[in-house]
């Protein structure tokens, strides 16, 4: 998650609410801390004093997914003043603690614990390409049913409620459909990630209308299945509307 | 603009960009700073470590306007490594020292300029309701148009700017209009705020039909000119759908 140093502002950090697409379920990538308790963190970290703050959230998305220019938006400030539990605090700092001895602990002079505002963002990446990566703090590090989140240490679950809701409102209308599927896709496939975001059934026919209705999709070949009669087309965001990254 | 303490969280402020509309012009409230060029801020502050971010800018706004219970609203992080040049700095720094000889100076144990991430908000408030008042730092604070920023300190155009364009997006699709009118208004300077926010004309009579059509107005009484037959039906905002504060 984070470790902070000298290099580092002190009280502020990033997190990332990174989403995938598979098998009609919308994912987020989580780590299961190194915790007694099963307790899971968004991929975030620290960010470096000469580093710009969008610069900090990249960086953190490559280290866990290996991947970059992917489409990253800002989800907001979670700024809370108690928004960390003193619990999630005490568990936090000792596992920091117990891996990095010689790393300055999040506490001011007074021994209190150090108030954390983070910067939260969303990515949307293409499953397939991305194996989420642990780091030194992680038992593991997984995709997560967004549906069916475990628990979360800070305040991790409302940014990605929040993330969730930000999707819901910009799927449509800055066409980020495109950053969850392959580069070409089925009709079928952009259906079934259309009901999976927005949790409801769209109409076969009306949906497929709609979608050609906003002349955005080029139609290519059809995919290969064996049965070429019954074989879906292909489809892919036109390349002028590209919003990748 | 801002003064740091032990108080504060170190390199992090919060900015509010203060709409008010007023004889056809989107107006937004800027200090005039004590320097011998003629600089401009937007009304910002540090935040007290036990604040959250929200009621740091809050707190700005009722110390700039006297009022509270106004629309606030996020735009978003200003994180850019490089947004406070050497130049401002100096010029910034140079008055806060003077003005305030025991305050802590925005540099590191290096002698190098802090950086400042700042969070930044929009508000929207009822002009005639407000006379923006001036810290030790101004020499004057006041409103001024939204078309014809005069030069301002380190990132406050692109914020202001950036208030500008949320605020176009949501005038409508978050009903903010009657936050920047009075509580009544006649049809007319319904259309002039419009006007002025979008920058465009809008034929009265199709304006007059879009905004009744969203079943979103309550007509009252007419407004007293003198010439009753003349006079203007007066509108508000259906109480169930208000959204200040």
């Amino acid at each position: 998650m984070f470790l902070k140093s000298s290099k580092h502002i002190p009280q502020l950090t990033v997190d990332c609410v990174i989403f995938g697409f598979h098998h009609k379920k919308l994912k987020l990538i989580l780590s299961k801390l190194k915790l007694e308790k099963d307790i899971y963190a968004l991929p975030g970290g620290f960010v470096l004093q000469e580093e710009d703050i969008e610069d900090a959230a990249k960086r953190v998305l490559f280290e866990r997914t290996g991947i970059e220019d992917v489409y990253l938006e800002e989800l907001g400030t979670f700024g809370r003043a108690n928004r960390i539990s003193d619990e999630d605090f005490q568990l936090f700092s000792h596992l920091a603690k117990e891996l990095y001895p010689d790393v300055e602990p999040p506490i001011n002079e007074k021994n209190q614990k150090m108030r954390l505002v983070s910067i939260a963002y969303y990515a949307l990446v293409d499953f397939e390409k991305v194996i989420p990566k642990k780091i030194d703090l992680d038992e593991s590090c997984d995709w997560y049913d967004s549906q069916d989140l475990p628990h979360m240490i800070f305040d991790h679950r409302e940014m990605a409620e929040k993330g969730l809701e930000v999707l819901r409102d910009n799927l449509d209308k800055k066409l980020l459909f495109n950053n969850l599927l392959s580069e070409t896709f089925t009709m079928r496939e952009l259906q079934e990630l259309y009901e999976t975001v927005y949790d409801k059934p769209f109409p076969a026919n009306n949906f497929q209308k709609k979608i050609l209705d906003l002349n955005i999709l080029e139609r290519l070949d059809k995919k290969f299945t064996g049965a070429k009669s019954k074989a879906p087309y292909l489809y892919r965001l036109k390349s002028n509307l590209s919003n990748k990254g």
